[in-house]
């Protein structure tokens, strides 16, 4: 009889689930929920529940051949416990246990912060995953995750591999959303890109309007050469170099990936982010590789189903 | 019959060679020899031999009570494996296999980094050692070790831990003795220190004889209350703090322990290191604990022992 896991990614407006099979880890189907905005976070694990049980029906499979569930969420976790997570509107509370409350006693199910799952997921999908990774994703915010020696690395309470909240830079005024000053977010986030630009835009001339910016005009117009728009994007490759740097002085990883929606400006911001991080690194750590991340939308979903399944034994 | 350990500490003007139950971790006894001053680094392995049977000679122990031999070495190291090390003269050599020549097969022998191995045996000399840990080596230099789920952190090439070239400030002109510029030992080595006070006392009033500066004389002056001397700790501390703060964004661990000669100024140091730690923990990070290093010059034997120890089967 064939075997499963789902892989579910939890985001604070849906929830994507993805049913795989166990032994070659293929996606046998996915569909997207909306995710319950509760005042009770914990609505969450019922709805996916039932959603497991109505794909299960449709897909002919019966809940004794499902071996695990895994699920990322976003917000801090450590061992499956959160201890405050606005996003879920869920506080000090140990979510395997819950989601166990609606599951058979011996199904495996592992919960893990969502960019710690992308992290592993965009890893382990390399044709030669490395023991040591570090995944950067640049979105409207900056975040990341750490792999070690296969592991995913939570850190003491759920906040390691947050890459968007290391200091890169002395900043006296503005506050970053974390309430620190000097974070890569506030450098290489949506919102510092745009402010960056906005500020160039009143004295340089650009093919940009200024009205309707968006990160993707600024890498279409840098592409092109436009020269405000190559000073933005030449100033967040060199501060994802600089963390970069920072980051291999602590774990030295075997590679970086960059991931993301603004990742999609592709290997012309790869190249930039290497050269940066060459001229950054220290010793001979210039060498470290810089790959693109490969696994898109579905990163959480297969990060999800990969890290229950290496809980599960092979029989 | 009794079983041994030997944990031996390579420094770059002496070794420092320990012989330890295996069962208590206990130093049985401990000497020092002068590391051999060759071109070829490799003789440094025969004298560490020679040593051996000298002591167990001396103590009247059979090679073959000796379980393992732990040795660091002040290289980046990964897996025994040195690519570049000119405090030894080594390159491109794999240490293990070095040291192996001259043992019995069945011996078993590890080789790693100094300041990392220090972390181990720290972290492991605690009433109750921490999964994850990060040492901090306030010295000449900073230098640090990386304890990630009770395992040496050693990198991709062996650069992990080396927390003295984490860039912490925006540096236009000095460069530090890695080539880079920022560094954490700009600011928190000796060299930095000194500097820094020698610039306060050309324009203010201090207890400090600027020709006769030590940082032990900079943390007694601000003991008692000198401005001068207190502002110079005040920002070795900060950036102790910042750098802590953003090794946190990367790894978060349980517990910061700092050590080295300038770590003798003891809880004075560490209370202002946990003040800027606080002020620059990101999210609720700052909860994580700091404490003072406490097995001293022994740390490296200590650590190698211990390090052997866990790869050795217990009977």
């Amino acid at each position: 009889m064939s075997k499963y896991v789902y892989g579910i990614d939890v985001g604070g407006t849906s929830i994507k689930i993805g049913l795989f099979d166990f032994n070659t880890t293929k996606l046998i189907n996915s569909f997207e929920v909306k995710t319950p905005n509760k005042d009770d976070g914990k609505v969450i694990f019922e709805t996916i529940y039932k959603n497991i049980l109505d794909n299960n029906h449709n897909q002919e499979i019966e809940l004794s051949s499902i071996l695990g569930v895994g699920i990322d969420v976003p917000c801090p976790v450590k061992n499956g416990y959160v201890e405050s997570c606005a996003n879920l509107h869920i506080a000090n509370i140990n979510l395997i246990d819950e989601m166990k409350k609606y599951l058979p006693g011996n199904m495996v199910v592992t919960i893990a912060n969502d960019a710690t799952i992308a992290a592993y997921g965009e890893n382990a999908s390399l044709d030669k995953p490395y023991n040591n990774a570090v995944l950067i994703t640049l979105g409207t915010g900056v975040g990341g995750g750490v792999i070690l020696d296969g592991k995913i690395v939570e850190g003491s309470t759920g906040f390691a591999g947050e890459i968007g909240h290391i200091k890169v830079y002395d900043e006296s005024d503005k506050v970053c959303g974390c309430g620190s000053k000097g974070c890569l977010e506030q450098i290489c986030g949506t919102e510092g890109i745009l402010d960056y630009t906005k500020k160039l835009l009143i004295s340089q001339s650009s093919m940009l309007d200024t009205n309707n910016l968006s990160v993707k005009s600024i890498f279409d117009a840098a592409k092109v050469g436009d020269e405000v728009a190559l000073e933005t994007i030449h100033r967040v490759a060199k501060y994802i170099g600089i963390a970069s740097s920072i980051i291999s002085m602590v774990i030295e990883p075997d590679i970086f990936i960059i991931g993301g929606g603004v990742s999609k400006a592709g290997d012309f911001l790869l190249e930039l982010i290497q050269k940066y991080y060459k001229e950054n690194a220290r010793f001979s750590t210039g060498k470290i590789p810089f790959k693109l991340a490969q696994t898109g939308n579905d990163a959480g979903m297969i990060g999800s189903a990969l890290l229950v399944k290496s809980l599960i034994a092979t029989e």
